[in-house]
């Protein structure tokens, strides 16, 4: 049986990394106790609220945390007719939030994720792990057998070539769960009791080339990286899909990431998740992806970016081109939402002005 | 302090998995104690020991095992001239016994790896897992986030295409190494020290594409599927390099198996290694591989195969082809090796003649 983590005060650093470079981004349509758990790790850094659902509805925030909090009304009032590129009724609208954000790094989690603990018993301070991941380089040129070569107590194993040893810049961190696992409904259906009990104690980058199924819910990247490809799609309300918001992101990303030499970890850290969210109410969300998937990831397995896509913001309008191009046969919904993909790069860059226009993300 | 394990007689299985399908390769030029710790696995397996080295010395190999012993004497009389492709004072010589077995499946480990622990204390029966893993499929084209889908407790996460689900079929199981890493010359002078001690309790499939070094020590891999690019290359006595064979073998074989569609695994049984081999004498064994590899890896990472190339063995050829077309001009050595590939094929198909045509490495 697996158990959350209880007494984490003990766990806390003294000294908090990055507090003024990461926000904490929240989606959530409840008050936010879970919060007190993660309270002796969270409580130095800003968290950004995105609420969802009825606007008129108050979330309570535990006192002494520093946050600014957004609903329906506000995402309208502040990019007008731009607001329809933002999902509602959907954890997708979470990207609203890597939008107003002013800093450097992301990091992003459920209000339904708890503290895990490591095999020794002891509270994981998931945000310390994702910072570690992200200043530290990716190897995705060449695998190494021993997993992230910079953690202490490893290194790039025999035969791994020299001059790939500096490694890159690490966009992406994506961490895992214990207890609920992240599947799909056909999986929750078939496997209701399955829990995930085993700590794998790796981080690892995902080779060029290769995609992934990206979760947000226990994901951290660096803004300035790859922000403007951390877009969650049109999902929810209105929408004949949900449950794949963080996926669309995950592949845009990798495609994007692949082509500028960007790396992309995933392992530890682990959260505990608590709650199965409804199998029945997930079918009926995921339906049309499922299907949809099989035509989608081909397509981004073979996506290629032309090399004067030299920032994020133009590798994702040529993404948009391409899903416009090649998915709308799929479903006339991919021609909707590249032409959200559009809206949100002009969101980004109109609240990001600075941003913009520079090579690679390396913004500042 | 990492330690190997003491009582494995209680973990050895009551009934041992393809006992008459698989051999272990044993290279070695001592008295194989070793094996002792190794009883409870082992011994109910048929051994092919390679005894490199002086052919007159005697090996002892403890009572009790089924083993046939082939010394050089025994490798130049079975080859004839062939043997010329078989390395002579390097543990390279291993791939001797690949190409005498008559088994579907390998096992091949060094006489200076010991039975390692779990986290749990229990010793860990590496063939077992081997097995487990070869008999298992392998998802190379999507990662899975949650690693082996296939494991107890695990599954595919959500937004992993469901047609993807049934895998390939596994050729290759690369196991790890507690206490001595398997680091290169210039890492070992650095890092005298280092012990790995992190067990990471994970089984991967190195994606389509991504190449990986692939060490000899620990070692299992489906002969009839992909045995024929199992070459340990040209190393030791006469040649300009040594500790590349298993990174040779690797890189052909990783490039065959994204060719024929099979897959390669790495991760768990860890093995325990006891002594870290001298430095200095692997820094000049090594030394002209460090410069190499910076070529070697981006000819494997650009090599393709052509489309009639259905069979393991013509794939080498190809291969061989290339390297004497596209290396031979990074050293003359490489036109010796490209030679000593195709030699290598003509003795594999001399020796399992009935393998030799038929496609995918399907034979029986």
């Amino acid at each position: 049986m697996v158990e959350p983590a209880t007494a984490t005060q003990a766990a806390a650093p003294a000294v908090p990394q990055l507090k003024d470079e990461l926000d904490i981004v929240i989606p959530t349509i409840r008050n936010l106790d879970f919060l007190e758990m993660w309270r002796p790790f969270f409580q130095p850094y800003h968290l950004i609220i995105v609420q969802d659902g009825d606007p008129s509805k108050t979330i309570k925030v535990p006192d002494g945390f520093d946050y600014e909090l957004y609903n329906r009304n506000d995402i309208n009032r502040i990019l007008g007719p731009k607001a329809s590129c933002i999902s509602f009724k959907d954890s997708a609208c979470r990207c609203f939030g890597y939008l107003v954000s002013k800093k450097k790094y992301i990091f992003t989690i459920d209000d339904d994720c708890f503290v895990a603990k490591d095999p020794s018993g002891k509270a994981i301070n998931a945000l310390e792990q994702h910072i570690k991941n992200l200043l530290s380089p990716s190897t995705p040129f060449f695998f190494n057998t021993l997993y992230d070569p910079y953690r202490e107590g490893a290194d790039f194993v025999r035969g791994y070539p020299f001059s790939l040893r500096e490694g890159v810049q690490t966009a992406v961190s994506h961490g895992l769960w214990l207890n609920i696992p992240d599947y799909d409904a056909p999986t929750q259906l078939v496997k209701p009791l399955e829990r995930n009990a085993r700590y794998v104690d790796a981080i690892l980058t995902i080779p060029k080339g290769t995609l992934f199924p990206m979760c947000g819910m226990n994901l951290a990247f660096d803004r300035e990286l790859i922000g403007p490809a951390m877009y969650f799609g049109l999902m929810g309300d209105g929408q004949p899909i949900g449950r794949y918001d963080d996926m669309w992101a995950g592949w845009c990303t990798k495609v994007i990431c692949d082509h500028l030499g960007l790396g992309v970890k995933t392992g530890l850290p682990y959260i505990y998740h608590s709650k199965a969210s409804n199998p029945f109410v997930n079918l009926r969300k995921e339906y049309k992806g499922i299907f949809w998937q099989e035509e989608i990831i081909p397509f981004f397995q073979q996506a290629v970016l032309p090399k004067d896509c030299t920032t994020v913001q133009k590798c994702y309008i040529e993404l948009a081109k391409q899903v416009k191009d090649k998915l709308s046969k799929v479903d006339p919904y991919f021609d909707k939402l590249a032409e959200a993909m559009v809206t949100w790069i002009d969101a980004w860059d109109e609240l990001n002005p600075t941003g913009a226009a520079l090579p690679n993300g390396k913004a500042n």
